[in-house]
């Protein structure tokens, strides 16, 4: 599987693991909320610092994103 | 440590163990010979594709990169 699709898969897990909207995931990690659905439907390739703010924001490692 | 100086700090570690060069690495990598310098000095805030391209380079998971 893509990382690209595997960042998208993982992203939409953890989110509803805690239960969260895309617009609730925009609001606490600072990012669009048209861009969380880009990147949750593989439509963006994000750069590191893009991922390391989503790790922060669910508070995990940023390997449980890509890997 | 800022994800892309992790990252700069990796790729050296993991390239010195191989014994490899910069030139070996991109070579390795199919990416180019400034690029890898770049990233090692934190000059580049690379996509996730880059870095999953290094990751299968070394043989390793992208958290072992990142995190």
């Amino acid at each position: 599987m893509d990382i690209r699709e595997r960042l998208g898969r993982n992203i939409r897990r953890l989110r509803q693991d805690k239960g969260w909207s895309q617009e609730e995931l925009a609001h606490e990690s600072g990012l669009h909320r048209t861009y969380i659905s880009d990147l949750e439907r593989v439509a963006r390739n994000p750069t590191i610092t893009v991922v390391d703010r989503l790790a922060l924001t669910f508070g995990v490692p940023v390997g449980q994103l890509l890997d």
